[in-house]
């Protein structure tokens, strides 16, 4: 029998703590420090103890939980006024995940419906919060794999790029979740994972979390894609995405777009696979999108090795834009929109 | 005033030895291992202490001569047994760099022009042998670099793939004899270099390359080049090609394919630089040409560190096809030949 079941957690509500598998130790270690306030929260994010744009969500969430019950003995004003401070570094912590504004603003809507509560009550219901959030995602994550995996084949080789799985949510995962609710059908799936240079998520996750579920994966360059695609060993592309723009726009991590384009000239399908709360209404196009620079250093090595000339100039951008053109069909909790546009994104969200 | 001489030797020839610069060390260590058989030429072209298909040619010719020096007390036939052994473990080195073919055919007929003589004399000669190809690929470059910066404007934004630069051949370099060419004419040219997984050929040896001859560099992961390009950073790109075929289609490293594909897309040229050494009259077309595979951990890892799963399947092509139609320009020493294509390139041998 197949294992379908993610054995993993990426976050955990542990005796009054948030604990969060440090992804920056995988696969090598497994471990689960503790959070216990928003700016701890908000490094935790800062630093890729958590990545995808789904988990931030979440531990964003349980940020503001946590500052709650840690300010809960505070007069109500210094409550408030901590609680907003608290809002605003977890908004600072990550640019593109447009999940973490989403999550943000969903606890905020609670807090601003409990003005007249005291704060031990507040930070209770904030926690009750956090928990529905959490989830709803692994909900939705299932809904999501169900719809996307009527488009997979059996057997099927379907390319992803960097992590958009269990991992990178509260369980089952986006693009994977598909992956995992096709295997679960019994279609033989196998993946094909960009290792995803600079920060090796395909390669440090997405290997490994397939591999934990017995589900075959292949571990390639990112490079290596379009000679795949040539040689016709591909047979549809599935991602996730940090944000989605009204008209359809992905921004995703950084080589989506790249995949994108070969998928297109090869006339494989291209899937996104993305909650509603990655769809930013707000966001007329993805030109529009804030994309997040990182350390040079994530790109002169890795963990600490440096391999590049000291002192060269680097560009590190860790997201990039996949026009709505090149999207096949974008997979939500809702179903499945075929070459999405700006109005079926607005009927989607109605 | 601009550097623009190249301040290293790829191979050198030094009181009866070969000395490669071991391009595994760079950019943290300049090291010149000797070379004194065919066996530890043909080692050391396997395990990549010297790269790139000129260069390559170059080191098989000094190894056809180094073992006729060996032999050269041998009676005459195990002096040509030895040597036809020595052909045939030097062409089983690397598949796919078609320069490497190229400089043992050249040896072989100046070897079989002197079948008559005596092996010291043999081997005296086989030595000018490999000595002249290695001064005609540096006089090569800089014919083919006065071609190709006619192509380059001021100022102009090029980006580059792999190594294809003085660490590549015996000087100057092809694309980035192009580049240094444009410099020293006067002209503004900014270089990205793509890091190029898995090996980082860009991150080692072109990023530390071109500082060295003061010329400006960034590197960036291979994925961010569409990004780039979306945004309208890059003005040309320009790379090496390990094999041209008789139809034009160019093999190089892994993810040019990519690059050629995001370049026509974005209206960006894509120049090649190789020498006619480069073009395999016997190859058809692109899809004729072996593409090597290379150890798994060249992907899990770098230099000893392994960062994926262990035991997780690998794929590692390390060269990929460009079709002639994605190319805007094939420069050589003979000149610019403009989309090209079987015609042109026929003329071209001519």
């Amino acid at each position: 029998m197949k294992k379908i079941f993610n054995k993993i957690n990426t976050l955990q509500w542990n005796n009054g703590a948030l604990e969060m598998l440090d992804q920056r130790l995988l696969p090598s270690r497994v471990e689960y420090p503790r959070f216990e306030s928003a700016a701890e929260v908000a490094n935790g994010i800062r630093s890729m103890v958590v990545r995808g744009a789904p988990a931030i969500g979440c531990a964003a969430a349980y940020g503001m939980a946590l500052e709650a019950l840690r300010l809960q003995a505070q007069p109500h004003d210094a409550f408030f006024a901590g609680l907003a401070r608290a809002d605003a570094l977890l908004a600072a912590s990550r640019p593109t995940a447009v999940n973490l504004f989403w999550a943000l603003k969903r606890m905020r809507t609670r807090l601003d419906s409990l003005r007249g509560a005291q704060p031990p009550g507040i930070a209770g219901a904030l926690l009750v919060e956090a928990h529905a959030i959490t989830d709803e995602d692994v909900r939705l994550n299932q809904a999501m794999g169900q719809h996307g995996a009527a488009l997979l084949h059996d057997p099927m080789r379907v390319l992803t790029h960097c992590n958009a799985g269990a991992l990178a949510t509260a369980g089952h995962g986006t693009a994977l979740g598909v992956i995992r609710s096709a295997v679960a059908a019994g279609k033989r799936i196998a993946v094909y994972a960009d290792e995803t240079r600079p920060f090796l998520q395909g390669a440090r996750l997405t290997a490994w979390e397939l591999m934990q579920d017995g589900i075959p994966v292949t571990l390639i360059a990112d490079s290596a894609a379009g000679l795949l695609m040539r040689r016709g060993d591909i047979d549809a592309v599935i991602v996730g995405a940090d944000r989605v723009a009204a008209n359809g726009d992905v921004a995703n991590k950084i080589g989506t777009y790249g995949v994108a384009v070969l998928a297109r000239r090869h006339g494989i399908p291209f899937y996104v696979a993305a909650p509603l709360s990655t769809i930013d209404a707000g966001t007329a196009c993805g030109d529009a999108i804030a994309i997040e620079e990182r350390p040079a250093a994530e790109v002169t090595g890795h963990g600490g090795t440096q391999w590049a000339a000291s002192g060269v100039g680097v560009r590190n951008p860790v997201f990039d834009i996949t026009p709505a053109e090149l999207v096949s069909a974008l997979i939500t909790e809702r179903g499945v929109t075929r070459t999405p546009d700006g109005a079926k994104i607005t009927a989607l969200l109605r």
